[in-house]
C-alpha cells in the first residue's frame, strides 16, 4: 500500500480498496481519544490551514476539532470575503496557495468551484484535503459515512445501499466512487431533474458499480441496509437570503424518510445516515428511532478527520 | 454544594449563594495566572466551542482568552452567517448542538433568541454557558461585575447598588437574580419606556429583592456603593447599519454619569462599573477618576471565565 | 541597543540601523523551525491578539502562523463587523484596546485609519504591532522584504532598489523609512497621480535618502538589484464590491514587469519582490523565472513575524 504521508485527499477515485480499509482502521484506533474527550500531543508540532470559500459548519469544525484532539494548531479563514482572495483582487488559487503552504502543514479547502482543491494541490508542497468543491466531490464526508457503517455493521461488503437526494451533488459523486471498491449494490432515488447525469452513469458503468435508479424511496427501502439521505428541496438562489427566509418547500413523499415508512418497510437493522443540515426530508420524530445514526456521524466525522490528518501528516503509518 | 463539573451556566437563578462565592473564590485563586500573563496547562486536554450567533467582542474573546490562559484549545464560529445555522437551512438549535457537542468539551453560546442556550443545553452532553440570549440573561457578565466588587470591597453583602440602563436587557435580569442571593439593596434608574416589566417586578418581589425605581441618577447616587451603567440610547434597528451610522442620540442627564456628578454626589469609595461598549452615558473624562473600574472589569472578565471553564470542565473542584 | 521586549512596532522610522540587523539576525536564527515545518514551545505561555479592521490574508495569517510555529495561542477578530467596534457603537480605539490588552500578550492591528495602531499603543500595556494602517505604514511587510534581500544577497548596503507602485501607499512609506538606515539608492516609478507626495519627499530629503523618481520601469530596471512591485491599478471604490467585480483595468507598460523586460533589461542576479496579491503588474509567466522571489517572501513573512513576536515578548534577546 502507498504511504498516506504527504498525499492529497481530493477524490475517492484515488483511493484503493485496501486504502479505504486502512483509513477506517486508523480511525478506529484513534477513536478512543475522541470518546474519552481529551486532546493528545500527536500533532502538536503541526498546523492545519482551513481555507473555506463557502460557508460550512460541520466540515470546517470537524477538521478543526480533529486537529485540536490531536494537539495541533489551526489557522486560516472561514469566509473568503475577509481575504484578498474574496475581494476585488480575486486572487488566483495558485497565488493563494503559494502563500498558504507556508502557514501550516496541511490545507483543508472548500471552494464553490469544482476542481479548486485539485488546482491548489498542483501548487502546494503540503497535502491538500478536499472539503467539498462545487459539484465535484466531498471525500471526507463519505469516508465518515463509510466509517459509521463499518463501526455499526463490522463490514462494508455485502450491504445494500439506498441513496436519496440530488444525484448531481458532490457527496453522491464521492459515494458512488467509494462503493466501486466494495461489493455494495446501490439504488439512487431522486427527482427526475436531479438524477445522475448521463456522463456520470457512463463513468459508473466503467467502474462496474452495481447501481440502479428509482423514483420513490418505497421501491428500494425494504432491501436497504444503509439509507443515506440528502435534501432534494433547494432554495431559490435567485432570491436574496432575506427573501428566501421562509422559502423552504416541502419534500415530496417520494424522497422523504418518515417514521411510518421506516416502521412499515425498512429492515429492522438498517441504519439511516444524513450528513446534515436537513430540510424536512427526515422529520425530527425519526431522531429517536433505532434507525437514526446521523448524530453518531457528527462524532465519527471528527474521528475520520483525525485519521486523515494523522495519516497525511505522517504521524500514523 | 453541588459540583460544578458538567453543569450548564444558563441563568443566575440557578446559582445558590454559596455557589456564587465558590465561583468568586476559584476566580481569585486563578487570577495570578492572568496577572502574570502566562498560559498554563490546566485545560490543555480540552476544547472550547464558541457558538456566537450575534456579534460580540468582549464575551467571545474573554472566553477564548480564558481558555488560552488555561492552555486549552478553541474552535467554533463568531458569525452565524458563515454557518449552516445562519443560511437558508436555518438549522434548528437541536441539530446544531448534536453536532457541536462532538467538536469540543464545553460550548459558549450567544444567540439573538431568548432561551436558545437553554434549548442547546437540553440536547448537549457537554456543559453550555450562556454568553447572552436575546432579552434573557448574561450570567458571565454579571459574575464579572460581582467579582470586581468582591475584589475591590472584600465583600458583597451590605453594599448598595445603583443600576442605570435599559431594565428589559439581559444584563439587568442576571444582575437582579444574582442580588437576590445577597443583602444588597438596589435602585433601578431608566427611562420610563425601558423600566422593569411588571412581570419581572413580580418575580423579583417573590425573591424578596430589596429594590426600588427612580427616574434620575441624582436620586440614588449619593447612597450607592456600586454604580452599574448600561446604555439607554438605542439605535433605530429598523434602519440598516449604514443608515444608523451617525444615528446615535445623546444620553439625557437623568441616565448619565458625569465627572461633576461623581465629584459632587457620589460616595468617595463608590465604584463605577460598565460592561462596555458605551455610547455617551459615561464620558471619557470619567475614565481616570477614582471611581472608574470598567477597565478592571475587562481583566476580571477573563479571570471569571477561567474559573467557570475550569469548574464546569472539572479541572477545579 | 535598546531591548525589543515590550516595544511596539509601529513605524520603521523607530528602528535604528543595528536594530534592523538584529531583527534580521533573529529571523535567520529562527528560520530552521519554519523550514523544518514544526511548532516549538518558545511562546507556549503567550497569546497573540489579532485585531483586523480590514480584510487581510497574508498579514493576519503570517502572524498567526508565526505564533503557532512558536507554540503560542491566537485569539481576536478578522472582521470588525463581527465586533462592537464595527457595529453602531463605533467603539473608540481606546475602549477597544483597554479590553484587548487583557486577552493576550501582544496585539497585531490592521486598521483603515492611519495612526490607529499608534493610538492603540498609547493605551495598551502590551506591545502593539502595526499590521498596516490606512495610508500610513506596513512595517512587518517591509521587514519581510529586507529579510528576503538579506538572505538572498547576504547584504543590504550597496544594493540599488527600484520600487514600482502607488507611492502614497503604506508599504512605500515603510520602505523609504527603512532604506534611510542603509546605503541603498532607490528609484520610485509610479503614475503621476500616485507619485510621492511633496510632504513625504521633504521628509525623505531630511533623512538624506538617495532617491529619484521616474515615469517608466525601463528607465531604472537596468541598474536595479532589487525590484519591488505593487499594483498601480486600483478598483473604483465608489462602486459596490459586486459592481467592481469585473472592473480590473490593465496595468500600463510603464509599471509592468514582464518576462521580456526582465530578460532584456534586468541584471541577471536582480531579485523581484511583490507582497501580493497582484493585479496584472507581474504576469504569471514571470513566476518561474530566476528573478522571482515573491513565493519565497510568503515563507519569509512567517519567519520575520516569528522574530518580531519572540523579540517583543522577550523570548529572544
Amino acid at each position: 500500500m502507498r504511504s498516506f504521508m504527504g498525499r492529497d485527499m481530493l477524490s475517492l477515485k484515488d483511493l484503493e480498496r485496501n486504502e479505504f480499509f486502512h483509513v477506517l482502521d486508523v480511525a478506529e484506533e484513534l477513536e478512543p481519544i475522541a470518546r474519552e474527550r481529551r486532546n493528545v500531543d500527536l500533532l502538536s508540532e503541526k498546523t492545519l490551514v482551513v481555507a473555506f470559500y463557502q460557508p460550512s459548519t460541520r466540515t470546517r469544525l470537524a477538521h478543526e476539532a480533529a486537529m485540536h484532539r490531536l494537539g495541533g494548531h489551526v489557522t486560516g479563514f472561514a469566509d473568503a470575503k475577509m481575504t484578498r482572495a474574496g475581494d476585488f483582487y480575486q486572487e488566483s488559487i495558485k497565488d493563494t496557495v503559494k502563500m498558504l503552504e507556508f502557514y501550516g502543514d496541511v490545507i483543508v479547502m472548500r471552494h464553490f468551484q469544482q476542481g479548486a482543491p485539485h488546482e491548489a494541490a498542483k501548487w502546494a508542497s503540503i497535502p491538500v484535503i478536499n472539503g467539498g468543491d462545487g459539484w465535484g466531490e466531498h471525500p471526507t464526508q463519505i469516508l465518515t459515512d463509510l466509517y459509521t457503517v463499518y463501526r455499526e455493521k463490522g463490514q462494508i461488503d455485502g450491504l445494500k445501499w439506498l441513496a436519496v437526494g440530488d444525484m448531481r451533488m458532490r457527496t453522491m459523486h464521492s459515494l458512488a466512487y467509494a462503493l466501486t471498491q466494495f461489493d455494495c449494490p446501490i439504488t439512487f432515488v431522486s427527482p427526475p431533474e436531479m438524477s445522475l447525469t448521463d456522463e456520470f452513469k457512463a463513468e459508473l458503468e466503467q467502474y462496474s458499480l452495481d447501481f440502479k435508479e428509482a423514483g420513490h424511496v418505497e421501491e428500494a427501502i425494504a432491501d436497504a441496509d444503509v439509507i443515506l439521505v440528502e435534501p432534494v428541496v433547494q432554495p431559490d438562489y435567485t432570491k436574496s437570503r432575506d427573501e428566501r427566509a421562509g422559502d423552504v418547500g416541502l419534500t415530496p413523499a417520494n424522497y422523504k424518510i418518515t417514521r411510518d415508512l421506516l416502521a412499515n418497510k425498512a429492515k429492522s437493522d438498517a441504519i439511516l445516515l444524513h450528513s446534515l443540515p436537513r430540510m424536512d426530508e427526515i422529520p425530527p420524530d425519526v431522531d429517536i428511532t433505532k434507525w437514526s445514526r446521523y448524530w453518531q456521524e457528527a462524532f465519527n466525522g471528527v474521528v475520520v478527520r483525525m485519521a486523515l490528518l494523522a495519516l497525511v501528516l505522517g504521524a500514523m503509518e
